[in-house]
């Protein structure tokens, strides 16, 4: 499919340079992270403001021709790819920080201002936003997938951070979710609906956030155990036992030799927890001696606490690096990441299987993960020319998302559905896919939002 | 509208004594909280588990007959009348706690189980369920309501701790949304379209609900202010110092006087501030204290500890009595219950202006709310035969939601829209009425769930 003249003429009339159908540009919103692959959009744009968002998706309504957000391109289930053609929207012009309000608490955003971009705004604030991948994705995009990442343990996920929308719906409308308060009973949650929605259901043009006090005082420190089991049995009864954690990482040892080859590190090639406390003072040193000792119960070898705020920042920003770690461990590879989410109880069985499963069909898949929440993830890397390879790596990610379903999880705790899991929907949902599909449905009868991702294609 | 004889009949045969039109168990369900009032349904059924929910309701759907959902029948707008007639379905006999699984902080409850039901079941086991409206309602009812209470400024409202819902719609069809995960990116998030949707969309008949560890030490206090402003200013400060707060509650000195004529305390009459602090040890000795300097530099007329467990629930249950205590300060009136909510900055100007605006129209009507979170009430006082006084009190209710939208706030803090409020949507929603209405139409096509609450007549 490729769009018609008289479209082209007029985004070219509304747009200028910041319509495009070049190769170059086409070919930049064509990339994904992981190993998905799809043709590169029939053109992109850039709009600067909602009113160009509004007037761009109405013409695209009037022709059905397929609108794809586009954040920062960071997402790992082909998300952003333009599997049906159409015109990929680039937010990333829309990046200006609207309103910081400071005594509320509250963050006033364009979709395309990134979590960096935001956190270094608020610096001399006294507050930060919390939610945190470890992309520098845009926070639009990041509602759209519903992110988290290694602090929702304890400041939750955008789920809990997004208080309010501007949308722009499929034909044009533009619409306000949520207030600015902290809570409301005020009829149905559509902020909650639009975000995690994948731009599905519209074109998030401004986002209210919730912020959060920096913490008086941090502790961080990395821990390394003999076994898989005795480390996550120790995030169990750490969360358990309801230490505040700020946050509370697992990586395996593989994913530690990752880290020593690629960033230089010494740790030893065995499982590690990283940890994270916020508070002040005396209560801070109470939470990390308790962690202590737990750590010690499920023989945590010697703590290496972070003791500076540099030493903190290498810390996380390994724990940050390790995708591209994963990957370095072998050059060529692609990834098959896999995202599943369980209930605490049923982490460390689930971890430990999907290891086995991993060295069953032998290959090579680093585990890592967010495990406060039960969330962890396995980079499974494989040849991208050899389709047997790829073929068992998604036979294991089938299987650890049918696990997490058995034992009342999830097939995404952070990641999303994109194109990658959307086979598995009906497996997760049921009947409720149907509900799902209704809305859709309701909100985009020409199914021009993104189609092909996330929910099954109208009949 | 009468329900036919046909579907009498076979509602009989399906449910047996627990189908009525009997006048005193249809009058039974007729009653609200406040001044609305309705006639009462055609009949009333009392499902025993969510097969017969999906029976009654694919009846019912067949033959456009509406269904009201019928927790306790405690909500303050007019929610569970059968304003277009039909028949209401009370869960009150679905109280079964299916589960809890303490392991993963959860429990599984059918929607007739009251929150008193739950957390006396669970004293036992170290954990607890916070989210605490003053009345013991059904957890169905206030899933539904998206109710929250005097810890929310804690642990959030029902939106935050309903993690998984089991569903009947309106045709029948039964759905789960949701997952025991901590969190999940899998599609729309259904579960939040249901929490708050007032029976509009379905009838819950399942929920999993997030629990917490009881705090290992609890300190909890009443202290009096010179004037509602300076009671007021004291909360903002706090929660921008971000103390940890379980509770921070204000009440003005009208409520304190009906607590002293109603419950027999001795209360100085002037504007109070009941906090609460969960925490363990120095910790919460050093919230304490810290909170303690805030409310001097307020003028704060020190403090009454609460020191044993006894006296704090008897400090609790005072404010939990607060709504027959303020009805006692005129017997023989109704009450008009406001409950708007403003983000932090504007509480002070806003709680002012609507003592002012009370005052100005001549009524009574106590002021005192869930200040942490930016939500007061009004208990507007009006004998219900004088239609001049209701129509002061509707002025009245009409200003303070306008004045909280003005600042971006919402004419519902948590008790939500029923009847009462629908008159407001539009001008708290604009154009995202639009939105809710296509997804009340592709649920609810018959418009038989609740129909004429929240969301406009569909057209
Ligand atoms: C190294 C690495 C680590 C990662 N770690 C994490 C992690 O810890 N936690 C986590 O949650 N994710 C993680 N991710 C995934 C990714 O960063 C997140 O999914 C992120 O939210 C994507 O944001 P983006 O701006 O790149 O969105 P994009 O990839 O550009 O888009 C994502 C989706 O949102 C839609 N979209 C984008 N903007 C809008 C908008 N304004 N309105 C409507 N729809 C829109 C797109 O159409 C697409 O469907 C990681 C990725 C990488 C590469
Ligand atoms: C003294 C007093 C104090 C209060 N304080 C608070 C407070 O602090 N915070 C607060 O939030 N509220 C408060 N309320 C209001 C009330 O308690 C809440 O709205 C509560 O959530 C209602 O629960 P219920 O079981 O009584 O629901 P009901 O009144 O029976 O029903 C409420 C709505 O939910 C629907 N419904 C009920 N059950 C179901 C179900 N299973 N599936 C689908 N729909 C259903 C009904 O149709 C109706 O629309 C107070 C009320 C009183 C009387």
């Amino acid at each position: 499919m490729t769009i018609a003249d008289q479209l082209q003429g007029e985004l070219a009339a509304l747009l200028g340079a910041r319509f495009s159908t070049k190769r170059a540009d086409r070919e930049q919103h064509a990339g994904s992270e992981t190993f998905h692959r799809a043709p590169p959009p029939d053109a992109v744009v850039w709009p600067q403001n909602t009113a160009e968002v509004s007037r761009i998706l109405a013409l695209c309504h009037a022709r059905r021709v397929p609108v794809i957000g586009w954040g920062t391109g960071t997402s790992l289930e082909g998300h952003a790819l333009a599997t049906h053609g159409g015109i990929t929207m680039d937010l990333g012009r829309m990046d200006r920080i609207r309103d910081i309000r400071a005594e509320d608490m509250l963050a006033v955003v364009e979709p395309g201002v990134t979590r960096e971009a935001l956190n270094a705004d608020l610096r001399a604030t006294g507050l930060f936003f919390p939610v945190d991948p470890g992309a520098n994705a845009s926070l639009g995009g990041m509602a759209s997938t519903r992110a988290s990442g290694t602090t929702a343990v304890r400041y939750g996920t955008m789920r809990d951070n997004v208080l309010a929308l501007e949308v722009v719906l499929a034909d044009g409308r533009i619409i306000r979710t949520g207030s600015r308060a902290a809570k409301s009973s005020a009829g149905y949650d559509l902020t909650g609906l639009f975000v995690g929605a994948e731009g599905t259901l519209g074109i998030i043009t401004e986002l209210t956030l919730r912020l959060h006090g920096q913490p008086e005082d941090v502790a961080a420190a990395v821990c390394a155990f003999e076994t898989l089991e005795q480390a996550v049995d120790c995030v169990t009864a750490t969360i358990q036992t309801g230490i505040p954690m700020a946050r509370i990482e697992f990586v395996d040892a593989e994913t530690a030799r990752a880290f020593n080859s690629y960033s230089g590190t010494n740790l030893r090639e065995q499982p590690h927890l990283m940890v994270e406390f916020h508070g002040s003072g005396e209560s801070l040193r109470a939470d990390v001696a308790r962690f202590g000792e737990i750590a010690a119960e499920y023989g945590g070898l010697g703590f290496d606490w972070a003791e500076s705020a540099e030493d903190r920042s290498r810390l996380w920003k390994m724990r940050h690096g390790a995708y591209p770690a994963c990957l370095s461990l072998r050059p060529g590879a692609t990834a098959v990441v896999t995202d599943i989410c369980v209930p605490i109880s049923a982490l460390a069985a689930q971890v430990a299987a999907a290891r086995d499963d991993i060295r069953a069909e032998g290959l090579l898949g680093p585990i890592l993960g967010h495990v406060g929440d039960g969330n962890f993830h396995s980079t499974l890397l494989v040849d991208p020319d050899n389709p047997q390879e790829l073929a068992a790596a998604k036979r294991i990610a089938n299987r650890m998302a049918e696990r997490a379903i058995a034992v009342g999880g999830t097939i995404s705790g952070e990641h999303g559905i994109g194109v990658g899991k959307r086979g598995l929907m009906a497996a997760q949902h049921g009947a409720a896919i149907g509900v799902m599909a209704a809305i859709k449905q309701a909100l985009d009868p020409e199914n021009i939002m993104n189609p092909g991702k996330m929910i099954p294609d109208p009949v």
